[in-house]
């Protein structure tokens, strides 16, 4: 059985309140979530957000291959006439399929609307008429539907009847407030299959960490279409997260959800989402990295020996993979692939193993953490084993950072670098510390080593360790370089994020003058 | 009906990939669970985990209120006799109640304990006799259980009613796994019931995001004992969120879970916890700031009418409070009370008001987030409407951060500040740039404002606005300061982290100064 996904991370999503997007931002969004093959992506309208950045005239010039596009509104205002409303005027004119919301909850007509219920219904009904006329597929959303349906059966009922009666195609049951629970929620979407035949969608919130059980239960009621929000962003606790309906509904329930063959790229585009979005991935369903890690000794020895004991589905199903975490708790098991990659032969029980397990716990009570950056792991390797040469030195960085009233902030570096018996100055000028610092590093090396021409830095994170002790914190650092072949994270802690940065900078150039080694070899 | 709370943030949460607790975390967070009320608090064995740092001496000293400590292991081994095994032993000690967890699936008895299925039941039930002849309270967790349910029913039931016959004072039926779904949850636990009568309790994960629901569905079918973690923190996707699970079943479907009066300390416990975790509560369901805000001009507004159109929960049950968000959708109606504190007669219409908005939004397209520095935003206020003369202009500093080889790194600034016609001049050296710039801009300030000497920085996070351009990013400082009595939080923005901490402080210093000339008045 076909389930319809219908997307909202582009509307509902933005009424997060870390969510900001650019006009490209939610270009980018929707062309993912066309490559992903959701049916339904729905957008704003522009009398709501009068900021003209061009951004519907550029939408109705892009291609998509499988997504409809959703213009969102709501009925017309009390006493007033569709036919001069601005919003109901746009749905009309702008796109093939558009969503409306009506109120389904009398505490809503009474205390936010101020009308009465009768004039509510004509709200509903005309709105819904006057798309139709113009030849609109046509979602009615019912707000506060459950909250409606649980303390005004009848009327939430008849709001549901008018919409059908007035054209409505698919009417879309909302947990606005996010406090109603599955049993609920599927004895009303039962009740509702009694009253009205139009397709139902369900549309529900995260305020009781509920928000994917009770999309499942009107799932399981009759609904055949689920709301919801890439990695589950959206406004107060979040929209259901529609990646983790998705994998729920179509591996663990087989229905027919996503076009054949999508789901593998699952991961890959909520990630990519994640990262417009601005937002951590961290232990979300699926998709996040940890969830398929495993860090304790014991879990990760029988994950290794058969994956089913310790993952609920194969990870490669939704594009994702299994990883295997460097930490204090894991055992030897844990560690021992990553030696592997840099000595192949090296022996479970040699003295060489349980070195680098020490200095590994050393460097992780200092601040270190090598879940993320592998990089600097396979470093921290070869300098314990003594399979390390380092292809240069910094002798000595100096930065200096100015501040003038009334003047731009500027940034100067100095480094002094030796390879071999040769030394290097170079100086450099930025608008920012770790970007000087960066440049410096970069044209003192440059000589030398052409190839680091090729290097990016593509990603940057700080994180404050310890957060009690304020600006005397401890910092990791994590950057993320590129050659635009691989993909390499290094990590720097220090007391002082410069320093921080400084170290992860220097890892990640003698990460790649270390590939580069190995692939000419 | 009693539902018992059975934390397990200490144990099962430590298998967070991010989480690492030193000794004083574990016992600050013990403290705060047993002021929250919670029934059984779970740690680990010293066994697992050989650090010897004190925690278990220290916590044997430790007198708590209303918690039990539980101290966790598993059976023996394989062939093994409970006399000789070291984690028994130290559970028989060690606490009155002890949790041990066994296999109650045939695949991990094969494939992971590679031993047969009648073995696994002798070690579980001598294991459990064992510790049931030391005097001790003994919870069984049958790991596995729904998985192992679900391939081999007669299988598992025989786990638990050889448990229940070793004199197992409760079962804990696990979802270790975290991929059941609700309605398997219940059916399950109603099976179970039919086969044992001690008392049962329910542990899940958060793989498929179904943690909570199927937590409910457990006690719908009638376990009695919840297990989970404060925020959710865990292994992968983490465990079912404690917080969360407390008040939907306290508040929501009105079971006897804390002792009176205590949940309305949910919300600031939960986050004294994530901040000892360090993780972020961003979105967390009833505890976390964005749980009760509102941020869309129309929701806003309706709240601001009837709490109820909105919320499903009085926030202040759980101890949170509602927080109108201050961004480019929100209506004035949201920003006004705001700009109330300030000028407590302005008018809703008056061109003021659009003024500061058209200068919010100004802000907020360079970076600037107000939601969480207030402070900031009331300074941005009186700038707007000329209520404001600064304290004093910095009108230089001069960082040096310098670093050789083999040295530690040392950072060093200079400042000239200006108070009226007065100029001050003050230099600094410390281990971070931030730190050095702190002190030299109180140590100059001083001899003017002696007040600033009560003012402490208590924390200071970093957020990279825009990863996409890795070291030329615009980058975003957050820093809360006290002066023993508040707390206020101040922003900075700058693609220079070090300009946007300097941003941040000033805006903390000048507040401080504007809050000690209010009291004077």
């Amino acid at each position: 059985m076909k389930i319809s996904t219908y997307d909202t991370t582009l509307r509902d999503g933005a009424q997060s309140d870390t969510v900001f997007y650019s006009k490209n931002d939610k270009l980018n969004i929707i062309r993912l979530l066309d490559s992903l093959g959701i049916d339904f992506i729905e957008i704003d309208n522009p009398v709501y957000n009068p900021y003209d950045d061009g951004f519907f005239d550029d939408l109705k010039k892009m291609d998509l291959l499988h997504s409809k596009i959703v213009a969102f509104g709501s009925t017309v205002k009390a006493g007033a006439d569709p036919e001069n409303d601005p919003v109901l005027s746009f749905l009309a004119d702008y796109s093939e399929c558009c969503a409306i919301f009506g109120k389904a909850s009398p505490l809503h007509v009474t205390d936010v609307l101020k009308t009465t219920m009768e004039e509510n219904l004509r709200m509903i009904s005309e709105s819904i008429r006057f798309l139709k006329s113009k030849g609109r597929y046509v979602f009615f959303d019912a707000e506060h539907f459950f909250d409606g349906w649980l303390s005004s059966r009848q009327y939430a009922l008849s709001v549901l009847e008018t919409a059908q009666l007035a054209g409505a195609d698919e009417i879309v049951l909302c947990d606005t407030n996010g406090g109603t629970f599955p049993a609920d929620i599927e004895r009303a979407v039962m009740d509702v299959k009694t009253h009205v035949s139009v397709r139902l969608g369900i549309h529900t919130h995260n305020d009781c960490a509920l928000a994917v059980a009770n999309a499942l239960s009107a799932v399981s009621a009759g609904a055949e279409l689920v709301q919801g929000t890439i990695n589950g962003i959206g406004e107060r606790c979040g929209n259901a997260d529609l990646s983790a309906l998705i994998a729920n509904l179509q591996i663990k329930s087989c229905f027919d959800v996503l076009p054949e063959g999508k789901i593998r790229s699952l991961t890959g585009i909520s990630r990519a989402i994640a990262q417009i979005t601005n937002i951590s991935t961290q232990g979300l369903p699926y998709i996040s990295r940890a969830a398929f890690s495993h860090k304790a000794g014991t879990h990760a020895d029988a994950v290794l020996k058969n994956p089913a004991t310790f993952e609920h589905i194969d990870p490669s199903l939704v594009g994702n993979k299994r990883t295997i975490l460097l930490s204090e708790i894991s055992g030897k098991s844990a560690v021992l692939p990553m030696i592997r990659r840099v000595v192949p032969d090296i022996d479970k029980n040699s003295d060489k193993v349980d070195m680098l397990l020490s200095a590994m716990k050393d460097k992780e009570a200092h601040g270190y953490r090598y879940e993320a950056a592998q990089a600097s792991f396979e470093l921290l390797i070869r300098k314990v084993l003594g399979m390390y040469t380092p292809h240069f030195e910094v002798e000595l960085y100096k930065l200096i950072n100015e501040a003038k009233l009334g003047e731009e902030c500027k940034s100067y570096v100095f480094t002094e670098v030796r390879v071999e018996n040769q030394q290097e100055i170079a100086a450099t000028e930025s608008d920012g510390p770790v970007h000087a610092l960066d440049e410096a590093f970069r044209k003192a090396l440059r000589p030398f080593f052409p190839s680091l021409d090729k290097v990016q830095l593509i990603d940057y994170k700080v994180r404050v360790m310890d957060n009690r002790s304020a600006t005397g914190s401890t910092v990791q650092v994590l950057i993320d370089s590129t050659d635009g072949k691989d993909v390499w994270t290094t990590v720097g802690v220090s007391i002082d994020i410069i320093q921080a940065s400084h170290e992860a900078l220097i890892d990640s150039i003698e990460y790649k003058l270390l590939k580069d080694e190995k692939t000419l070899q």
